[in-house]
C-alpha cells in the first residue's frame, strides 16, 4: 500500500483498534502495514486516544519499549451508562410486561442491538482488569449479553447447556436446586474450557442467585477461577444472594401483579 | 463542544459510523454535534468512505437533499472472506472433532469473537439489501451468530424457544419432524414479532433443512416474511434441502468416523 495521508491513516487506525479491543497491537507491525513512520503513528494514536477519552468511550493504553504496542480498552463514562440505563428502565417499567407467575417480559429489550452493545461495553469496562479469559453463560436468555461482553473483552464465550447434547462431546454435569426449588441440571463440554483459566459469568437475571452459584460450582469442576458475575437485572429480594460478589446493571425493586406496578432502579453497577 | 480539528473529527465520525451500521445519520445533526460546517463533514466522510472501500470493509452511502444523511454499510471483500473461511476450515477439519453419532464439534469455534464478528459481517453484507427488520434464530447454538449478524444489520434479534417458557408470555407453538425423525416443538412469544415484518433466519448448521423449514413455517403463523436463511455450515448430503434458498459459509462434504477424515469446503456464500 502506498503512503497514506494522516486523515486516511486515522480512519484505518480507528477501525483496526475498535475491531480488536484489549489486543495489544504492535506499533512496528502497524507502521509497516500503513507504510508510516512510528513517530507519525504515535501522533495519530494520541489524537485517537484524546477523542475517545473526551467522548467517554474508552481509551488507548500504550506500552513502551522495543515490543511497544497499543491496546484499545473499551469503556463507557458513568453519565452515558446512567443515561442508557434510564432509557432501558423506562421501557421495562410498564405493567403490561408482568407475566403470570410474577415474571417480567424482557426478551425484546435483550434482543435490541443497542442494548446488547451498551450492556456488553459496561460489563467489559467493569471487568477490564479482571484477567477474564472466557465469558461463561448458561442457555438461553443470557447468551446475547455474553456474546456482547465477550466481544468487548475480546475473549471467547462458552455456553453451559441445560442438558447433555450429542453435539458437545463428553461433558461434566451437575445438579442443583433452582429458586423454584426444582432439581435442575447443567452440563458443559469437557473440551470447552482449559483448566486453570479465569472466567467471567454473565446472565440476564438473578433472583436468589442459585443459577449463578451452580455455574460457579460447575467452574470448580473444571478447576477454573470465577473472576466476576455480571447480570443484567437482579431482584432486591432476597437480600442475601447465594453469590456474594456480583454486578447488576438494574435492580427490580417492585413488581405487583395486582396493581400492575413495576419499579426498577439502577443496579449495583452504579453503587 | 468546541470546534474540532479534522483529525479529531475523523476519529469521532469513524467511531459513530462503525457503531451504528445501516442507520442513516443526518448530516445536519452531525455538523451540529461536531460544531463543523457540513461541507467539511462531507470531505471527512469522503475520506472515510475511500479508506473503507480500499480496505474492503464496507462503504458509506450518502443520501442527498435537505434530509441528507450518511449510512455505514458493513461489508467484507471476497478475498478477506475467503481467507477467513480457510482459517476456520483448517481449525475444523480435524478428526478429533468427530463426535459419536457423526456430529462435528464446533462450539469452541462458534464462541470465538473473531469468528462471530466476521461471520456476522458476511451475513449482514450478503443480506444488506434484503430489508430484514429482525434476525430470527432457534436456541441454542445459532444464537451467537444471530447476535453478530443483527449487530451488523443493526436490527433486533429474536430467539425461538424449544418449549414454551414462563418468561415469554403467551406464545405460538408448532410441532415439526426433525432430521432425526423425532417430533420436536418450537415456540415463540406472541409479543416478539410484529406482523408484516421481514426477517432473516440465521442458524449454525443445516443438514436436511428441517429446522429452517420449521422456522419458516412458524414465521408464517406470525404473518412475517422470510427474506433469507443463512447458516454457518451446511452438509453436502442430502442435496435436496427442505429449504430452497439459503446461504452457507461452509459445506461439510465428508465426515468419516472410521478414518477420522473431515472435509469442509467453502459454502454457497462463495458460489
Amino acid at each position: 500500500m502506498s503512503k497514506m495521508r494522516r486523515s486516511e491513516r486515522i480512519v484505518r487506525l480507528t477501525q483496526i483498534l475498535l475491531e480488536q479491543p484489549h489486543r495489544v497491537l504492535s506499533l512496528t507491525e502497524m507502521a509497516d502495514k500503513l507504510s508510516s513512520a512510528k513517530s507519525s503513528l504515535s501522533e495519530d494514536l494520541a489524537i485517537i486516544r484524546d477523542v475517545m477519552e473526551a467522548e467517554g468511550l474508552g481509551t488507548l493504553e500504550t506500552q513502551a519499549g522495543a515490543a511497544g504496542g497499543v491496546r484499545y480498552v473499551p469503556g463507557l463514562r458513568d453519565d452515558l451508562a446512567e443515561q442508557f440505563l434510564q432509557d432501558v428502565v423506562q421501557v421495562l417499567s410498564t405493567g403490561d410486561r408482568i407475566l403470570p407467575g410474577g415474571f417480567l417480559y424482557m426478551s425484546d429489550v435483550l434482543g435490541r442491538p443497542d442494548v446488547l452493545d451498551t450492556a456488553g461495553k459496561m460489563f467489559a469496562s467493569r471487568y477490564r482488569d479482571s484477567g477474564a479469559e472466557y465469558v461463561v453463560t448458561v442457555e438461553t436468555k443470557g447468551i446475547p449479553l455474553a456474546v456482547a461482553t465477550a466481544k468487548y473483552l475480546n475473549v471467547p464465550m462458552v455456553v453451559v447447556r441445560r442438558d447433555h447434547k450429542v453435539t458437545e462431546g463428553s461433558a461434566v454435569s451437575i445438579n442443583y436446586v433452582s429458586g423454584s426449588r426444582r432439581i435442575q441440571t447443567m452440563s458443559l463440554s469437557r473440551r470447552s474450557l482449559p483448566e486453570k483459566t479465569k472466567v467471567l459469568i454473565i446472565d440476564d437475571f438473578m433472583k436468589a442467585g442459585g443459577t449463578a452459584k451452580a455455574l460457579a460450582d460447575l467452574m470448580r469442576e473444571f478447576q477454573v477461577d470465577v473472576v466476576g458475575v455480571g447480570v443484567f437485572m437482579s431482584t432486591v429480594d432476597p437480600e442475601d444472594k447465594m453469590i456474594e460478589q456480583y454486578v447488576s446493571l438494574a435492580t427490580l425493586t417492585e413488581m405487583n401483579e395486582a396493581t400492575r406496578q413495576v419499579t426498577i432502579q439502577p443496579g449495583t453497577y452504579f453503587a
